[in-house]
């Protein structure tokens, strides 16, 4: 951005995902794009791991019909959720997909797209944290301004919606990592295991630098006997550390436990593990800047979740593809143009918030423990509540109110 | 209504346009409904007329999926727009259609599609107009109630969205009529006669009990030359309010005066002239009832609108066919589905509210002016604009703000 000249077409401030499906659509769409990283390739690719992501099959879709879908299904997609509910009574059960979903860490996965996004022309730059300020001044440079980051204090510049972010602190702590060691699941798939009143385990077949390995996303509600895993330091005692690991997961998590070779099982790396703690959030979709430009919220910027259901990423994706699909259709940047995208994305970006946030909510809402009961007991319940990971809205129409989730099992004839 | 039993599905009340299309759209749907009236068939086809009203293709292709397409275009249709712009140095245009629209009569219309939707079955309640608590009684005895007229005082349980009613008057003072005598045009089509500052005059070749004769729909602006063709009389002396008719036209619509044969000019009946004016309304989609129930606002009891633009028959038929698409989708009335709604029809009704609104605006915008230059000009803005009679959200893409028209314009090379 130093030194730049005035310039034209969009620019985007950040290369996750959303930053970088919205560069490669409008690449693909022949409109000027200008992507801004703090980071390089290079320091995508290695550092510590960034997150925890599934790509859910509608997101897929979006890679395929961006070409960048590299990575083929049958080796990398997974089928199924696994559930498990501990109590004096566990209930274990799974619920299919109707196409595949994939993991892959991040740290292969952006460098890839930004890859493609070179080689096609695309212009990145990067190894400058853009800050609020800049936002103002690239804003007179380019036609449009995305922040698709939640770096720099940029979120900052878009309004929380109150009503939406209803907690003020994170309801999980969280400590995931990359680990060798544990056997895929038959079908090879996400297993969602509960341990009330402690948290969850999600544990997901994820490709790293590493090959195949997996995801243990622990979930920890403040408090409770897991908490300790999202404090203890790897670094100060490896070892220790994960045998920590491995006696929480024996404790409270049975199936995942009957899967792991303790012999084996390790962290991939020291950077392979990331602790820490969400408070979710949603912000308004655009801001106007005292200049009067206006500057779109996207990714992390505009709405941030819990990683309980793993829709962030997806979110992200969708909200990026909307976004573009409003400027291949009308390029007056202005608030109408801001209002066009807040509504086309409100009903599935807030449903993905308002379902997460239903999911951490504690105690449980006693309509979805009536849900998981459920699908614990109708396979096409089930399945139903997996496929709508791709479909969050419909999610929500069954669990926005307790009336609503009785009316969608009595659909099933329960 | 008397004597009804709790039933279900869902109640409209209203048997205009909105209503009837949502009707047949749930019928088609399987879906159980009572449609309510204060008029039997009967009494809708006779009377004074109702409007003067003008589908666009959209809403005739709305007719085709219903299965009430009864009027072929290549007879009852037209195919474009004749401009006419008064002044020191009057503009004369066309503007074309993509494809046709077609004036019918809602004396003859509705009674048809009233019978289509009873030969089909439907359960129709005539002759008893809904009052504010029938609503309540009807919502405990129905899974929805829409409220599809602005009849019986019901449109006021739906709150004014103040924003988007800038007007607390009429700007227009209208003078409606069904002619004979009047030629069509060449091509077929409405001719919208602008005579500043007094206001419009639109022809429309409508089909009505009477065979082909022509709406001559006049817009006066209060105070101006032709307001008086708001309060003659008729009744009191036919011939006289002809000839006044008649020099008005001479005097401010030459090009409309030149097709008619003065000799055979006259009103077509005197049921066939309405005299009044519209103050243009929007409001909330929804209201949530004291007992807890959402009724849903449809046609008039959403949205008013000026007919100077002929939109507010295509606004009601789309926002019914949305409302009747969620319905299919969603059947738990609550706030959400009702939210759906409310964000799904948006766009389009909202931008048909401001669009009218610019439209009768006094003093005219300098960018509405400058657009109706340009299409004098340019016939590929000329087409565009009267294509969007049938996306009238697209119109306001246009006309939104001065830059717009401004980006409009330069994507032709002006």
């Amino acid at each position: 951005m130093a030194g730049g000249t005035p310039s034209s077409g969009i620019a985007i401030v950040g290369s996750g995902v959303a930053g970088l499906h919205l560069a490669l659509l409008l690449q693909q769409q022949a409109i000027p794009v200008t992507l801004y990283s703090d980071q390089t390739a290079a320091q995508l690719a290695s550092g510590r791991m960034l997150n925890t992501v599934a790509h859910h099959n509608t997101t897929v879709k979006r890679e395929e019909a961006l070409g960048v879908d590299h990575w083929d299904l049958a080796e990398y997609g997974y089928f199924c959720h696994h559930h498990y509910i501990g109590g004096p009574q566990p209930l274990s059960f799974p619920g299919a997909f109707g196409a595949p979903s994939r993991a892959i860490d991040y740290r292969v996965y952006l460098p890839r797209l930004l890859a493609d996004f070179q080689e096609r022309g695309g212009d990145f730059r990067a190894g400058h944290l853009v800050i609020p300020e800049e936002i103002v001044r690239l804003s007179e440079q380019y036609d449009l301004v995305v922040v698709a980051t939640g770096k720099g204090g940029t979120s900052a510049m878009f309004p929380v919606i109150p009503g939406k972010s209803p907690y003020s602190r994170p309801m999980r702590r969280l400590s995931a990592g990359l680990y060798h060691g544990i056997a895929p699941s038959e079908p090879k798939g996400v297993t969602m295991s509960i341990a009330p009143p402690h948290g969850e385990l999600l544990e997901i077949p994820t490709f790293s630098a590493n090959g195949h390995v997996t995801v243990l996303l622990f979930e920890n509600v403040p408090g409770g006997d897991t908490e300790i895993l999202a404090d203890a330091k790897y670094d100060e005692d490896p070892a220790a550390f994960e045998q920590l690991v491995l006696e929480k997961v024996r404790t409270h998590h049975p199936e995942v436990f009957a899967r792991i070779d303790t012999a084996r099982f390790r962290l991939t790396g020291p950077n392979d593990l990331l602790q820490g703690a969400v408070t979710p959030v949603l912000r308004e979709d655009y801001a106007i800047l005292p200049n009067g430009r206006v500057v779109m919220a996207l990714g992390d910027a505009h709405s941030v979740v819990d990683p309980v259901v793993g829709q962030g990423a997806n979110s992200a994706s969708y909200s990026a593809w909307e976004l573009g699909q409003v400027i291949t259709e009308d390029q007056n940047f202005d608030e109408r143009f801001a209002q066009k995208v807040a509504a086309r994305r409100a009903n599935r970006v807030r449903a993905i918030s308002d379902w997460t946030n239903l999911m951490i909510g504690l105690p449980p809402a006693p309509h979805l423990l009536q849900l998981l009961g459920a699908m614990s007991q109708n396979p096409a319940v089930a399945d139903e509540f997996t496929n709508n990971f791709n479909q969050p809205e419909r999610q929500w129409d069954i669990l926005a109110t307790p009336e609503r989730t009785a009316a969608f099992l009595a659909r099933h004839g329960m």
